[in-house]
């Protein structure tokens, strides 16, 4: 059983590795909605993205209780593969990352300047295999990208840092990939603002846990998703996310089209170099703001800012900035 | 004669106005280059870009002379078009823009919603026309962009900060439109950190400013610049800020592609959403890099970030972050 205290103490811990990120607003957003918009910018997360901060509390836990453990791996293509290397050099372990070949290169480098080793496969099944067997070897340590309660306390600190920032807020929004990092700021909404809502966004095109959510049960996508949020694209969520994801307010599907407008508008209106996976949100927050009262506050998490160009290029395709954003 | 006492003054007139920007920095970049580079982030300004500091000092200025006026226009179709306005409205003056009818929409739109009325012509001669005579009018002010030394001495407000909050610094870079960013941040160098060197920046294909300083006096473009640096495609410095620009310690041009090289690099190492104009600097950072003393400290002043999306679409068209920044 999770609880805000073990959130509380894993934002202690993880202080040496994660930075305390800012808050940003866009007057000229909060005037068009007639909210109160407040972002938390993990884009300016150390590695580029709130991954690191459940990275670093399971692997400081995990190396506390077994003083053995010499060797972290992860199979992640991704933001996770970043934070894992970048904690892993810090606490003084090595790292394998395993990723599928399609891995993108500018990830694949930050991953490599972090120290760690990257291999690749022909396909992400592989990577996986390769993963469990190496995991199995001696004094390793493999870590997950959501799907752990330590994970899940790491993840929910950004949200905690930002309630305690800002008090006082009526909304919270946040993306879902696995679902750790809206687990995570479900149990610190809970505690440190008890009446707000909390809500969150998934691609259209990768909709499991949106399915999920309806059948009752966790719902696999059996192809790769296409979607311009890559943070958005994991399979499924884990059986230690979803029951939190269960307890949400509202959960909002999102067309790739609003995906890449909400990302062209955030990039422009608050100056930052944001995930189409984050953008998301912004379709929840328009829906909530039709309806809240005036002047309510929201908190949306931004999880970071690692964007291939392959993904810049199609998010800025076409003009999205003509159009106003408005309730 | 401007003395860093203006600059000083200037920077106390337009506190109401004006942000205290971050500075911000990579190590990934500083790794690389093997020096410490600082950038100040002008893209976080109000209204997105450092000309609110110029336009502020001088219609502050101008109205404490002057109580009769009641009314101030410019002609520009970028960031100086958007600072007059908000400051204009702050200050409880109406204001008129003259612009080119070509003015990027979501540049109207933010003019627009600071309470400007915005004018449009089909050419910039026509606007530039438009302007002057409306000028004469009665209690009217005429805002020039940039040759203006109580515009220059605001301008020069964004290095005066960024000096003052990192002391020792070893070289400051800024791009090169009119001249007055330039100007301001060179003798805001010279008082506050003497022996450091200041370098400018300018594209290949509006290098007026580069053949003025090699020919001794002040060059004209006659063809509109065809250039993703829109903030630097101005057709000629002024005779204020041209004394300034010839005791630079070096100038540099840059290419088409190096342009959308570094506003890549910059935005993804930074995570910050910045105008191509400013990227510029880059270059001659790069070309300082190699052989200045390892771990030298420099300070780049990132002039914007608004950026419509069509140049957005040719910045990320190829990608250029397949290959790190090196010196």
């Amino acid at each position: 059983m999770i609880t805000v205290d073990h959130i509380l103490d894993a934002a202690q811990r993880i202080q040496p590795f994660a930075t305390k990120t800012p808050i940003l607003s866009s007057s000229e957003l909060n005037k068009r909605l007639q909210q109160k918009i407040f972002f938390k910018c993990e884009c300016f997360q150390k590695t580029g993205a709130f991954k690191i901060r459940g990275a670093a509390n399971h692997m400081i836990l995990a190396t506390e209780k077994n003083r053995d453990i010499k060797h972290v791996v992860a199979n992640s293509s991704g933001n996770h593969a970043q934070a894992v290397a970048y904690v892993a050099r810090a606490l003084g372990l090595s790292a394998t990352i395993y990723a599928n070949q399609t891995i993108s290169p500018i990830k694949a480098a930050a991953t490599k300047s972090y120290g760690a080793t990257l291999n690749t496969y022909s396909s992400r099944q592989e990577a996986d295999k390769a993963v469990e067997l190496a995991s199995q070897e001696k004094n390793t340590l493999w870590i997950p990208p959501f799907n752990h309660p330590d994970v899940i306390c790491g993840q929910g600190t950004a949200a905690l840092e930002a309630l305690d920032a800002l008090k006082e807020i009526d909304a919270v929004f946040a993306p879902c990939g696995g679902g750790g990092l809206l687990a995570g700021s479900l149990i610190a909404t809970k505690a440190l603002a008890p009446s707000a809502l909390v809500i969150g966004a998934e691609p259209l095109n990768a909709n499991d846990a949106a399915m999920s959510l309806k059948k009752g049960q966790i719902v696999h996508l059996h192809e790769t998703p296409n979607t311009l949020a890559d943070g958005a694209a994991t399979p499924a969520v884990g059986e230690h996310t979803f029951p939190f994801l269960q307890q949400l307010d509202d959960f909002v599907e999102v067309s790739e089209s609003r995906i890449a407008y909400w990302t062209q508008w955030l990039q422009h209106l608050l100056k930052i170099h944001i995930e189409p996976t984050c953008a998301m949100s912004m379709e929840a927050v328009l829906k909530w703001a039709a309806t809240a009262p005036k002047n309510s506050r929201a908190l949306v998490i931004l999880s970071g800012g690692n964007i291939s160009q392959a993904s810049m290029q199609k998010i800025w395709a076409d003009d999205h900035l003509a159009y106003f954003p408005n309730s």
